[in-house]
């Protein structure tokens, strides 16, 4: 390790140098749980499916989170980065390259540092100081941050706050948080029709045919005009599927799939009851299938959002701007399970799942200070 | 050669023991051609890509031609054929089971002793006798058919009547003629839009949305209500696809094929001009390639539709119905490039690509009888 470098730096260089290609943690979870222990807090592996998960508390009380995972994405054309990605390089612009610099282990290591220079400054906060890791949040997400949140909730624990550290910034670091986010609905569609010879109609009824009205009506529908923190309600058909390629055949079968990314103003049982409405009206012979990937969540301003925005206002000098936008997180299941209120804070995130991914090293000094602000106003 | 057969029927079964499946001749039309050779017909071979053309003719002047082809399709599992399909075999019920028995070997062998016993009793016919036999009517039809009629074209060639030996019977022989079919105009439509995720749809242009209206304009419109001869033009979508099966991701692209069969009361252009119009009045930026593959074609009554009604009348005792319904034939290409009259007469076609083919023994000789009379009506 060069010397010079702040001890974010360092440890996010030590993380990005492991090569934890989802759901690979790689010791990323290890290495942190030593400088954790080494705090006071208290270990728990709860892995599960493949996935390294850790949950790491220190005292008791009113709980505050910090969520994140370990795991990256795959890197794309290796020859394609302008440094290897998993040998992280600081380039002459001051940015620290590699694959998850900035989504999310540059977070990670801003996170833990900041919570080893709270933890010393006061070694009797208030309430309790939680880490959430998880090394499958960019595959399935299904035994990752969910299936941990699941047990928590089983066992009876809550938490009032939770800072996930995914990438939120998009100029400037700080410049915006994420304080909820939309939900997601998936539908799985098939209209039932009658195959035939495109000669004889009458003996085939063409599912595409039928379907086009009502598609026309579900593009058309005005599903909520959003509210002051979410957009409107989208819906957007991904793919769809008729036809064997036979030109001379009418296909007995139509396959669509959806996708709505849904405000607080709606909810996942009213779109599926008004989706269902208007396939109902025009007549359709269908089965639908749905998954609902996640609910919206929104935090309202409270203890969270006031010491997120302050803490950012008094390190960066700047009030940051809140959004929704954008798609989904693991935010969404510990505001679900845990019932906490849930901001998202990171860093840039333009380069994110890219080639040459990067972050300003100096951001990094900058977040951990945030992280710690924010703990001093929630335990301090 | 079991005795007591028809000379029809041994000619069928000769027919039938030739495995000529498209575009394979395997030999008919030399056994053909021999036959016809012997009445005074001239031959001429018109093969053109791999498939084998008769264009045989007797006399001069207003020319009847006989048309058909002796290619077959596949036969589909020969295990559940009850006798191997390329071993004719007359069954207890009095049925020549083949394949190509009824489309159309049956009537090939029909028009020929037909052709024989006429000759026979009129040397000295009236006008000019023809045979157009193909061995591509079941394939792609382009080196068949449709090429011989463009070669006779170019050099002047016109016909005023033709009969097709296509099996148009439906319970009963003769109890269905057609007197025109359909034409066939194929479009093959990008919608193009913007790719993106679907979190994100204000950056994103969804093809698969902007065509819902559009379609379903399609497919509401009446293109026009048809005529006493012809069924209302029909339009079917038999293709439909777009996505690549990420469900997160919306589409670039939307491709629809599609196809209309169409009457004489609308034009392949007005289909064109008017299916634009649509697109163009929702705004898509579209790419359209468009494939005619048969204009319609009707025979009003006149001397051709006389002499096969009388003759039906005369050899079966009944009335044919009139109808252009179906699919395709070879009729098209007739009807258009020699400007004939044109009229498909044949066996029932119950059984047509179907395993088990079949056709009435007792039927060729009517038909044969038929197609007799015919050119007595018309030749004599």
């Amino acid at each position: 390790m060069p010397s010079g470098h702040s001890d974010t730096l360092a440890l996010a260089i030590e993380l990005l140098s492991r090569r934890s290609l989802t759901p690979e943690d790689a010791g990323c979870q290890a290495l942190l749980g030593e400088r954790l222990v080494r705090l006071g807090f208290t270990l728990e592996a709860m892995d599960q499916g493949g996935v390294t998960n850790l949950w790491a508390t220190r005292g008791s009380g009113d709980t505050l989170i910090l969520a994140g995972h370990t795991d990256v994405v795959p890197t794309g054309p290796e020859q394609q980065w302008e440094s290897p990605p998993f040998e992280p390089t600081l380039n002459a612009e001051g940015d620290l390259c590699a694959r998850g610099a900035a989504d999310m282990k540059g977070s990670l290591a801003a996170m833990v540092t900041a919570v080893e220079r709270f933890v010393t400054a006061h070694p009797d906060h208030h309430g309790r100081l939680a880490l959430l890791i998880t090394s499958d949040e960019e595959g399935p997400a299904v035994d990752g941050t969910r299936a941990v949140v699941e047990q928590l909730r089983q066992r009876g624990e809550r938490a009032q706050w939770c800072i996930v550290g995914e990438p939120s910034s998009s100029e400037y670091l700080g410049d915006t948080i994420k304080n909820g986010r939309r939900g997601s609905l998936g539908g799985q569609l098939t209209i039932h029709g009658i195959q035939g010879h495109v000669a004889y109609p009458q003996s085939t009824r063409n599912p595409i045919h039928q379907a086009a009205p009502a598609l026309a009506a579900l593009v058309a529908e005005q599903w909520d005009v959003g509210n002051e923190h979410f957009p409107a309600t989208s819906f957007q058909i991904s793919n769809m599927h008729a036809g064997t390629g036979a030109t001379n055949v009418v296909p007995g079968e139509l396959e669509v799939i959806f996708n709505f990314r849904f405000s607080t103003e709606v909810t996942a049982d009213a779109l599926r009851q008004r989706t269902q409405a208007i396939l109902d009206a025009h007549g359709l012979d269908y089965t639908l299938d749905w998954t609902l990937f996640g609910e919206p969540f929104l935090t309202h301003e409270g203890q969270l959002l006031e010491a997120v925005v302050s803490a950012l206002e008094s390190v960066t000098g700047r009030l940051p701007r809140l959004s929704t936008a954008g798609g989904t997180s693991d935010g969404r299941f510990i505001a679900a399970g845990l019932e906490a209120q849930v901001v998202e804070l990171g860093p840039c995130n333009a380069t994110i799942h890219k080639v040459n991914e990067r972050v300003r090293a100096s951001d990094l000094d900058t977040l951990s200070q945030a992280f710690e602000t924010i703990m001093q106003r929630l335990l301090g």
